[in-house]
């Protein structure tokens, strides 16, 4: 008999779609195979949620929540994993032991935190606040002036928290200007939709804008801006 | 001369406010005291959210969004933690040796991924959009049935996904039926504010519904929801 080569499987599932959310997992991906490579590996599965493929049973099973994404480390049993920030975070902390992309939480106490801080800031705002202003001003059945004003403004004051912040800095956390970090995969895919969301430029934030360009300019990131 | 005794400042000081956001920190706050006592201590400045006190300059110097709870680590530095969720796994990981509010991330990593997951769940789902609720249905200067109905829809479909977690458990995170940790505390006073949102009664959500008494009868809890 001769020897057919078996494929190993890959060490993650990525359940995920075309959305911020999907993004910054696979942006998060991406930038860990250019450092390193086949250790961190993934399938993708697309995920119809116009179909709403992820409220169906099988799906609730792996997220009670019924959204994307979701990892599956095969590689560690199956565990899984949902809430994009927690994912990043649970990436960083199994799959990232050289710390490119985030803060020792031992050894760097002071920027893990800042880091954290940061992922929080944009998980409980930037994204429920811009996901409403999207519902209200692209896809709910009704027009209601109030909520879509109170979206964008809502939308626009985060924009302005995180000008704030970078007024001095290249990057959301880490020592002098900042490090590259989760910190801010976390929270790009969202700044990059902000045209989606209505507001046109991001020119009323220079420190946001520079920022947005550095990062839009890497080529992991445009890699996984293409998935899935 | 004679001795007069100097009072060591206390190791933190929480700005805050009576909101479901503030509870989080200060129940978690009361449960590091009752086990480590005054090494945990903390001086509660109390944060007029009426008069906007937070949105003034040397707020914001703290906390660039303009939000409580804020915590001051005088015991490192006058190191400053904002986002709620954040700022108890600040205290976790620097004040909770023992582990009786979590888990270590590196001997428990699934429990402790676990926990994150249900932290940012909860930060990036139930606070935001019961807030959206509270805003329609109790402050909204215009009457808007479609948006009340839709945080209200949302808030009770969130419920519904801690029930299917605690179908078969005690707590959010841990082992078997899970162990009382910063994942309970974190959406406890979210869930505590049901009936300011409007709806009534935790009845549809049995599971949830004993949970909730069971985290609402410890006295540690009592004593951090009545502060400030």
């Amino acid at each position: 008999m001769s020897a057919v080569p078996v494929s190993k499987p890959k060490p993650f599932v990525l359940y995920t779609a075309g959305t911020p959310n999907g993004h910054k997992v696979s942006v998060f991906l991406e930038e860990l195979r250019a450092v390193y490579g086949e250790k961190v590996d993934y399938d993708v599965e697309k995920i119809d949620i116009a179909r709403n493929v992820q409220k169906e049973p099988w799906f609730i099973k792996l997220n009670p929540n019924g959204r994307i994404p979701v990892l599956v480390d095969r590689a560690r049993e199956d565990f899984v994993v949902f809430e994009t920030a927690a994912i990043l975070l649970y990436l960083e902390q199994h799959y990232d032991p050289e710390r490119k992309l985030g803060f020792d939480p031992v050894l760097q106490p002071n920027d893990y935190s800042e880091m954290l801080q940061w992922m929080l800031w944009a998980h409980g705002g930037v994204g429920p606040m811009q996901g409403q202003a999207n519902h209200f001003n692209r896809s709910a059945p009704v027009d209601i002036p109030y909520a879509k004003k109170r979206y964008i403004l809502e939308t626009k004051r985060l924009y302005g928290v995180m000008e704030i912040r970078l007024t001095d800095r290249d990057y959301l956390a880490g020592p002098g200007r900042g490090v590259y970090s989760a910190a801010d995969i976390n929270v790009f895919p969202w700044i990059r939709a902000h045209r989606f969301t209505g507001i046109e430029s991001l020119d009323e934030w220079p420190s946001l804008q520079m920022w947005f360009g550095r990062i839009e300019a890497r080529e992991a990131v445009q890699d996984g801006l293409a998935i899935p």
